[in-house]
């Protein structure tokens, strides 16, 4: 069960950290060693409502241990919790979420020491280090691994300025459109791409788009399984623009709630969710923005420097002169695009999905 | 050495086809049976100037016999070649090209059989297998498996149509711009991508471009390595368009010849290529054509349905209102869109290059 590994746990927990997804919550790894350095148990958290990396860590451990109890006499050392370190590239949390503080769970598991490499900036009172610390676990941190700095860094900013973390959603054809030259964009990608889509709308909080886009398309904007099932959660539509959209917009009867409050500014689009009371569909609070479009809404988010992460799905299609997946850019030169780099997370910076490729990528550092 | 397989050897020989490289040459994947149905030896062609599929099986098994003299004592019945069945996809050529004839190779290896799914369509005097029938090699095809046909059934068109294949490289941003709006395109792709486009460049006979791109970026349209060093063969520049280029232009410097015939039609540069004496860089004809921009020369060999196998390299960059990088395209409505499908030959339809995509499509059927 215990393996050896080249690298150090820390960049393996930052390795592991990279399997789950970018959004509200940090990406997180956590790596389990032995006195020897062996490799006990790798974790890392998969987003909103699943485990912490910690717990799941903890989880993996002990479903191991359960599953060959003879391990536990081959190597007591090794097994007892106390002689054992765990590595986690965020401080552990120290507050009541989904999963209660995975502070207590360290604390329950009896670990004997903690690395950390970056300090936990979202608890008010602190992150979960100074109670270990006070119950006797050997604390070292935060000790700054670059890698496991860099999982978080832009989430770490975004955080820091108080905002929701930000998707950016393209549908496009492979020479770059939204849509053809007259408007029809019904449907440029292939199934397993608006499947892959759906996931992504089901654990945000709200979904921008445009009036444009509304007033065109009459989108529903649910979060809707293969077979056509809504998932458990639902988005808020936020509705992006000037123009009022119809009282009978699809939006209306799909949602319980519909945010427009005429804003066309992308920071006064995210001041107004902040403000608003909800219910949002993961907490109190909308953590998560999903903008879908259309092109200019797009462009204002890209421009304002909005984006945290794109995800665009390329259809194998050729539409010449139709509309721009994303438009309104002030871009005059080669060396004023807007460069984005690829991002590793969720199964990697590029994917086949269906015949379309998915694209993941970050803004550049 | 011999391994069971639940697939046909003729699905194994198609999958092993798939490795190679789509152009002048066909894909085409040979596989060496025992009696008992198990798989001694499989083989790919690798494109113009290396071995093909069957020569290649026939080394693969000598190889692994020369290793370990042992494997034939025991099982004597396996290593008698008169026992063996070869299948290959495509009928195994009778002409002496780089390689000399397959069918010498089969018969010099005295295999008692042969299977093939498709009839060689390039020879004047027909394929080998009637050569290798009458030396009393037991021969079975075409047998007509689907995979082993639809590898080669593009490449089958374009030789019945007496032309060159054509593949259409793209450079663009993730928005699909060729250039930004000032013009400036250098360089939009990454060294990963260039470095891949040179060697395409490598292996074909000529490169076309448009007066536009001449004009505007006085290309030099050599081959080069990594480190700059230039190819051992080079591609003609011909370039398409009425606009006469300056004589101190860097493809005249880098070429002995550069064919410009005043032509705008896609299928007239053919015709001026077929009509060329040369010399070819790879043989007595131009054989293989890249299709490298710019933007309104890509549009019209996709209108005119020419494209055989198209190579997107997208960079991570949003250029906003550019150069579109493929343009005059006629369509008006999304149903009109030039539909193409994943490429799974040369490594998959989707590559990481570097911090691009590379994705490799072919019109759909
Ligand atoms: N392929 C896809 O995934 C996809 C996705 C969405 C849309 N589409 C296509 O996109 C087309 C609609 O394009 P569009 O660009 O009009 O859509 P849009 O971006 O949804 O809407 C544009 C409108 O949004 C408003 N707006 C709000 N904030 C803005 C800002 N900061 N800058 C500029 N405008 C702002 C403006 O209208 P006000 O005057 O009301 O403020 C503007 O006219 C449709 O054909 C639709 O099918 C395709
Ligand atoms: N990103 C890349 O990989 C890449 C590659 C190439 C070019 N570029 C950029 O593309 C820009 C040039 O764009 P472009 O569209 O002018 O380039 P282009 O396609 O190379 O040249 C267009 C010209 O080719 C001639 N032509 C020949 N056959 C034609 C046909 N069937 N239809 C239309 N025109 C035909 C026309 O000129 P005549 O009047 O002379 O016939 C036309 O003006 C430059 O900024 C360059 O940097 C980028």
């Amino acid at each position: 069960m215990s393996t050896p590994s080249r690298s150090t746990p820390m960049d393996l927990a930052a390795a592991a950290a990279m399997r789950g997804v970018r959004g509200a919550n940090p990406l997180v790894g956590a790596v389990l060693t032995a006195p020897d350095g062996a490799v006990l148990a790798v974790g890392h958290h998969r987003g909103r409502g699943t485990a912490h990396a910690e717990v799941d860590a903890i989880a993996r451990w002990e479903a191991a241990r359960a599953a060959d109890p003879g391990l536990a006499a081959l190597d007591t050392a090794a097994f007892d919790p106390a002689d054992l370190t765990l590595h986690v590239t965020l401080e552990p949390c120290d507050h009541t979420g989904t999963t209660g503080p995975c502070s207590e769970a360290v604390l329950r598991a009896g670990f004997g020491a903690l690395r950390y490499a970056v300090a936990d900036p979202t608890g008010d009172d602190g992150g979960g280090a100074a109670r270990l610390s006070r119950h006797g676990v050997r604390v070292e941190g935060p000790t700054g691994e670059a890698a496991a700095v860099a999982l978080t860094a832009r989430w770490r900013a975004v955080r820091a300025a108080g905002r929701p973390w930000v998707t950016a959603h393209l549908a496009q054809s492979l020479d770059g459109n939204a849509a053809a030259a007259d408007g029809t964009s019904r449907w440029i990608t292939g199934e397993a791409s608006r499947h892959h889509a759906h996931e992504v709308r089901a654990r945000v909080d709200a979904i921008v788009v445009g009036t444009g886009t509304v007033l065109a398309d009459d989108p529903r904007l649910t979060a809707r399984a293969a077979d056509g099932a809504a998932a458990a959660r639902q988005p808020v539509p936020v509705v992006q623009g000037r123009r009022r959209i119809p009282a009978d917009a699809a939006l209306h009867a799909a949602h319980p709630v519909v945010l427009q409050t005429g804003e066309r500014d992308p920071h006064d689009v995210l001041a107004a969710i902040a403000a608003h009371p909800g219910p949002w569909p993961h907490g109190r609070r909308a953590e998560h923005v999903l903008v879908e479009g259309g092109p200019h809404v797009l462009g204002a988010w890209f421009s304002a420097g909005l984006v945290d992460e794109v995800m665009a799905y390329t259809a194998p299609l050729l539409l010449g002169a139709g509309l721009p997946a994303v438009a309104g850019l002030d871009v005059g030169t080669l060396a004023d695009g807007i460069r984005l780099v690829p991002d590793p997370a969720e199964g990697g910076p590029v994917k086949a999905l269906g015949e379309d490729v998915w694209t993941h990528l970050m803004p550049a550092p």
